[in-house]
């Protein structure tokens, strides 16, 4: 039993230290004894994690303000400059890119618009490069980079990277993860791994631990953007099915006699809450409008107008019965233009929420993201912080890649 | 760290007794060479597990036939007669009852039909314990009982045992699973836990590590019984939201302009599939009928019955479709009578699936249970022995319980 005893220990070392690590990366600052407390270990021990930590740069410790009586406790930081990952949101119209430090601090950001004529995978990787070339700048180097992480429109396959299908930018079974990181690895020589997700998975894992769903363990993100995706975390954990394909709730047809979907199918729930749907309240044609033009609109008071958002507040409520019926979710977050029409429609949508069945309705609440339009943003660093979070001293150790030169 | 190591090592141990036994019950006798290539252990390790399970009688060890060269390898084999559950099936027209042993194997079994008017919850508790008398007699006294499982048609929190909503048994907040254990108490002395569980979950359980689904960590199993429950597995556990009511497929809206359905909803899954869905496709009345009527007419010929089960089909296919967007399962398991009219309806289903994204649509299969109409009872006999499974030493320790002289 000598092995499997010697590597249990170390496993329960590893498991310690990133359970230290995480807290201070998703709570921030807190002190020693409070670590005691969250953890559960002693205080020894606590002491020999964060000095560990410590000891790589990536937390430092400082004296806490002086109580009433005793000496203070060590508040213990986590260092934004010591750890940082690159981060992508990747939409059909611009890519937002940032550098995000360990603790969630955003240390420089740029936003780029593209012409749909942009979107071919080849030139979106150029175009990335590009931006990583600009956000990687301000980054001293030889600053540890943990991994890039990116958010795309479309049904992604998480452990390849490969983008199966994204129908807004037209492409099929681009390997893009794999292409970034070669194109990475030609302007920076060695980088870390690149991780590529669907944009609302990252979205609700983003709410989930820094936004509206902190302590819900079962979160569903509905995301309104052209099309209607969505990402479901269950026991605090992202759903993602047999081949990382789960979450396609866009794709759930409420209206069988309704309109054709791009994807092939008929009245999915895409083709009544998509933007189009929204943006087709205010005018019949499908010319060039805005969300917020239809809300003003609403606001105004345009009759019209309100009773067809309200058919789209119906249909959202419909859909929200169905997934409150089936994940029993604590909490749904509308995300994008649905989270921009909920608070004028919220009286229909609630109005449909209560034929949910009784049970699982007593348990859910509807929110916004608290992240607002960064949710996926924040979701794509934390997907690329997820190695060093998981095991601390093997990220910083011999493999690990650097910030060089560019 | 000397506590964190000392119960690590405990836990270590603990694990892999677990994972032997667990290997031994479900997939039945297997030799010592075998248990350490499946377990990873080494040789004297399994050897060790394997003297403890079978000191406590869990397991008895038989030489294997003797291959060309060398001595046998021992075959370790689970006894049924040192471990028994109580299982039932408990449905809106009948009660199924078994005593089930390790490994699987069905002791006794009794099933009694009940009428409407039996149905009220301290009723069906007596009709419940008179069964258990009549399972139990076959039982020798001092048996090993290692905990009782029920399968129940409606939302049942399976934490508490609370059956939240049962609209075809007409019960509301039925804290069932307790009431079981008192009557029993009352009956036989200490007894050990009950546990209560919705049907379709114990369904999609038991299809998950006994029937169709084996190796496949993403599965859904569709009941068609009166009305359409849902059991998913997801990453080979339980889905089961946030207070254990998730799975309510059955009430997933797919025509929303259509029948009221007895939730209070419009358009659910179960007013256009469930068994009076079927049953109308022969007469327009809602009389007495049989579901093996309908396909003997369709199978005899008859058009328009032919054409109403097509319909059923068609919607059988759209929420199919959903379920295979949302999930991305790599089985589908139909139930009842859904998989009675499935091999007649079998092209119209997979038209419609033909519409499910393709990624996911590629990774599914529609398969028809290989435990029949056994798989809610086979999935109440192992949740009552995941106890066991899960901490094999101390099921059997002090706290445990054996039958008694009734």
């Amino acid at each position: 039993m000598r092995t499997s005893l010697a590597s249990s220990q170390d496993e329960v070392r590893r498991h310690n230290l990133a359970a230290v690590l995480q807290r201070l990366h998703l709570g921030g600052p807190v002190s020693r004894s409070e670590l005691v407390a969250l953890t559960g270990l002693n205080r020894s021990t606590v002491g020999v994690l964060v000095a560990e930590l410590a000891e790589q740069g990536l937390v430092v410790e400082e004296p806490g303000a002086t109580g009433t009586v005793g000496r203070p406790s060590l508040i213990v930081m986590p260092q934004p400059g010591s750890a940082i990952v690159l981060a992508f949101d990747f939409r059909v119209d611009r890519t937002v890119g940032a550098v995000i430090g360990l603790g969630g601090k955003t240390i420089s950001r740029v936003e780029r618009f593209r012409e749909n004529s942009e979107s071919a995978p080849d030139l979106s990787v150029l175009q990335l490069i590009d931006m990583a070339h600009e956000l990687l700048e301000e980054v001293p180097e030889e600053t540890l980079w943990v991994g890039t992480g990116i958010g795309l429109p479309g049904i992604v396959n998480e452990r390849t990277g490969v983008v199966s299908q994204a129908p807004n930018l037209g492409w099929i079974d681009v390997p893009f993860a794999q292409m970034v990181t070669d194109a990475l690895r030609k302007e920076f020589g060695e980088v870390p791994t690149t991780v590529a997700s669907n944009d609302a998975d990252l979205g609700a894992l983003a709410e989930h631990t820094r936004g509206a769903a902190i302590d819900s363990g079962n979160v569903i993100y509905v995301s309104g953007e052209v099309g209607i995706g969505g990402g479901v975390v269950l026991g605090g954990a992202l759903m993602t099915g047999a081949g990382g394909f789960g979450g396609e709730i866009g794709h759930m047809i409420v209206n069988p006699t309704g309109a054709q979907c791009r994807c092939g199918s008929r009245g999915c729930w895409e083709t009544v809450i998509g933007r189009a749907a929204v943006l087709s309240c205010i005018q019949d044609s499908k010319s060039v409008g805005d969300v917020q033009d239809v809300i003003n609109s609403v606001l105004a008071g345009e009759v019209e107008v309100q009773d067809k958002l309200n058919g789209v507040g119906r249909w959202l409520g419909i859909g929200l019965v169905n997934l409150i019926n089936i994940f029993n979710p604590e909490v749904v977050v509308l995300g994008g233009h649905l989270g921009q029409i909920y608070p004028v429609v919220a009286d229909v949508v609630n109005e449909q929420i209560s034929h949910a069945l009784r049970a699982p309705r007593e348990q859910v609440r509807v929110a916004l993201p608290v992240l607002g339009e960064d949710s996926t943003l924040i979701g794509a660093s934390e997907s690329a912080f997820a190695s060093l979070l998981a095991r601390p001293m093997e990220a910083v150790g011999e493999s690990s890649t650097f910030v060089t030169s560019k």
